[in-house]
């Protein structure tokens, strides 16, 4: 992509309600606008990151075995006066009046509609289990919106719901989504820890809310510092094999929301162990039984005849919460420091002199290369100062820069930074596209192992 | 994907409100369910042909030059008082108070947002031309929604918007996007017609429909016959050279919707060359100079130090429209039969026997080759009477099914079904999978040249 067509309106300036990093950058880099209170536009550079994470949860969702479907935005109040959520949601749920009068509202999470979906077509256990997800936006009519994308108002989930004839095969269920999330941060080269979280009247333990953890997180967590760091399920796990082991290999040890924190338990962690920090909600399981399926009469027949309640459960993801959670993770105070896997672009290219036919000639063969090999390259080729350009390219966070100019072809080398460690090199022109499109595809190659 | 696995709730009986050949194969194929009146949820089956269309439309986009944005569902409502259009608009229009007591709206379309958009980083000629383009959820609020996903209330649109600077610049890309809409029809196996539509009082020529011409339509168009199978312009051309000649030979032929319709010039159309029917429109584009920049103060400086109002155009793809469009021009009783390239699956594989080791191992080595290959395959490996499997992928309408029993594998054989013509035939074995490989992948070659 040449910038000179693509579509970067870098700010200069920090919008004043940018107090956060992630905002700070998202605004000032270009990837988003604010339309209204917590209502962004999604910019080409703020849209290609966007558009990699959804590909990579989606990616983990069909592996672990889920079905993609997608519901509307707008349902009907009539099917939440079944789980009797019209009247319980609160004012965070957006209302609206459709033109005959009809009681409508914006979606902020889809338990009912999906209900509603497989209780239609569900009679038998022999039809079960089914793990059904789609990533929609969704609309929380949030107080105060704030941090940019962390908490806006309209915003996109990945959002999947389970249906099981028995806990037994429910917990199975939630086993899956469970190292199925996992994975998933992982591959985006974002650390996580799944958490404990509240069941509130359900109860139960199986609920868990996975963290990044970061100095602008909302909630507070407690875990045990061993956590850090524990083995991630690899790509030839089998999802439909015992993912008990995975499940107790992430919580043997104590980890939880400030909502469940146990002294108790808590006192138990050696105190060179244990640790208490802010995170970021950006993934939250929970199975919760037969909440929607009694009152919404969603049931099948077992095995011996009987007819039961289906046992369900739902797994969210803030698909583009998780670019503000990544800033965050990743950043210094020049811009974002992009995972190669979710970065709007693998390499940046950078002609310190276009008109000049040598720059531009290489620039072009440099070009052509990344892109032949799939490589994503965003090729500076504005006439800016060069100083704009360098700053251009580390706010955009871009993984690898390569500047091309007149002095370097002399000497026979380009310049490559690696945005991440800040490491600057000179690489022989010869050999130079080879060598980046290798260190792009070895660590996507890790991030998604 | 494993039948079992899927969720594919077909019905048996066909729903009283479906009029219309589409709509009746939607529902009874388990591709949508509806939610509210023109509300519809997409089921598994839909949503995979959803992103193959919205992936095609995409591609054409992108090599025309535009780059690709999201802009949100929710709009504030004074930004539409910036142009007028807040008040003008109408009940079609869903509009929202937010918890603040804030008017807000749910996107009919985007004129306003995207001047706002580009107004704001916008000064000089030398930043145009810019193409810029999201697929995004639309809300009219139709009084009467009907025909399924052809006139629905919450709907996938493709929107473009063109910035030049000056009139003939814009009329440049206006060009871009009449050959890219012919390509993208094209290569979704849809045969389409620019039309002349109507300017209204903007004025101008630049202004056409894309209808596909089917019973069902709900426009009439007057066209010469000799515009049908023209030339679309292939792969390799180039988007920022001339397309003119592109422009002149589908438009210097007649061709008009009803309110454009002009008997002098229908006179002169050889009567054995006139041809009235009904069309679908799929996609509409509009230069309309600056009908939004003016009142919106979205100006350039020129070359010369002048101001000038950007000079707009609009370009839309009725996204979730084109899968009731591609229906209504591919079916037969039984149900759809989906161009290849936007098929829900390349091939059905339908196991008679389940559970019969030959049949079973064939089955799984089949389906491993067609994967390998990148050939979509749905594996009907259920337990259902043979009858029911036939007439199900039959509904499914996958451009081929293979078929296979222990009978057959005793002769040798499998049973291969082309869904497009009917025609049947048994198959070796031994080179089966290869053979319908090669089939479908000259087939995505073709829709794609």
């Amino acid at each position: 992509m040449r910038l000179s067509n693509f579509y970067l309106p870098t700010l200069k300036e920090t919008p004043g309600e940018a107090q956060i990093a992630s905002h700070r950058f998202m605004l000032r880099s270009g990837m988003i606008r604010q339309q209204a209170a917590g209502i962004y536009a999604w910019l080409p550079l703020g849209m290609r990151v966007l558009t990699k994470i959804e590909n990579i949860v989606r990616e983990e969702q069909n592996r672990a075995g889920a079905v993609e479907l997608l519901m509307p935005t707008i349902q009907p109040g009539s099917l939440w006066e079944e789980s009797g959520r019209f009247d319980a949601y609160g004012p965070e749920m957006l209302r609206i009046k459709d033109r005959h009068g009809r009681d409508m509202l914006y979606g902020p999470t889809n338990e009912e509609m999906i209900t509603e979906i497989v209780r239609a077509s569900t009679k038998s256990y022999k039809q079960l289990p089914k793990m059904l997800y789609h990533i929609q936006w969704k609309f929380r009519d949030e107080l105060r919106p704030r941090f940019g994308v962390m908490r806006g108002r309209e915003f996109l989930m990945k959002d999947t719901y389970s249906f099981d004839a028995s806990p037994e095969d429910a917990r199975k269920s939630y086993l899956k989504m469970f190292a199925a999330y996992l994975r998933t941060f992982k591959r985006m080269g974002l650390e996580t820890v799944p958490v404990k979280a509240d069941p509130g009247p359900i109860g139960g333990d199986l609920t868990h809310e996975f963290v990044v953890l970061a100095e602008n997180g909302e909630s507070d967590v407690f875990l045990d510092k061993d956590l850090l760091g524990r083995t991630v399920p690899d790509a030839s796990t089998d999802f439909s094999g015992d993912l008990e082991p995975v499940f107790k290999e992430w919580t043997s040890l104590y980890a939880g929301t400030d909502e469940v924190h146990d002294e108790a338990a808590w006192a138990e962690v050696p105190e060179d162990r244990k640790l208490s920090l802010r995170g970021i909600e950006v993934g939250h399981i929970f199975y919760f039984g037969t909440k929607y399926s009694e009152p919404m009469r969603a049931r099948v027949q077992t095995a011996d005849g009987k007819e039961v309640d289906m046992e369900m459960g739902s797994y969210g993801i803030g698909v583009s919460r998780l670019l503000g959670a990544l800033i965050e993770a990743h950043h210094d105070d020049d811009g974002p420091k992009w995972p190669v896997s979710v970065a709007p672009f693998h390499v940046g290219l950078i002609n310190l002199k276009p008109g000049d036919e040598a720059a531009d000639q290489l620039c072009e063969k440099l070009e052509a290369a990344f892109e032949k090999a799939g490589v994503e390259v965003l090729y500076d080729d504005t006439s800016d100062r060069a100083g704009e350009k360098f700053a251009r390219m580390d706010l955009c966070g871009l993984p690898h820069v390569v500047t091309v100019g007149p002095r370097g072809i002399k000497a026979g080398e380009v310049e490559w930074k690696n945005r991440g460690s800040g490491e600057k090199s000179g690489l022989p022109i010869e050999g130079a596209a080879e060598k980046i499109i290798a260190e792009v595809q070895n660590k996507l190659a890790t991030l998604s192992a």
